[in-house]
């Protein structure tokens, strides 16, 4: 199976929904993405389709926003 | 594993997140409850924290609300 990849900003709710997210499909199947350490990745994530962070981009390119922590423009600040 | 809960009410973005979330974590790791289908269902997912729809309750007991279809109120109208 192709990796979901799941964006954060180290914010709370984003290490929460990270726990969770890794708890239910596993650490191997899901590449986790920190914009506080690694930037170059932002745009990547908005041309995905990622409004606000924590999210998840499926195998199949579906973005799932999980619950609020951010948002992009936030995140670039 | 304790299952999963995936709470919906059948609206577009629901459908969507309810078919990524199977191919996430797995049919038989997830119940699905349609309020459509089980109106019963309404207080036990708000007594939980779902404050929209779709939302999943992992079994540790956190809320994911997954991008955003329906609020509670318009689940129960």
């Amino acid at each position: 199976m192709k990796k979901s990849i799941f964006y954060h900003a180290g914010c709370p709710v984003c290490l929460s929904a990270e726990h969770d997210i890794i708890e239910l499909i596993g650490a191997q199947n899901v590449e986790i993405v920190h914009f506080g350490e690694d930037k170059s990745r932002i745009a990547e994530a908005e041309k995905a389709g990622v409004k606000s962070v924590p999210a998840m981009v499926t195998p199949n390119g579906n973005v799932l926003h999980i619950n609020f922590g951010a948002s992009m423009s936030e995140v670039k600040a």
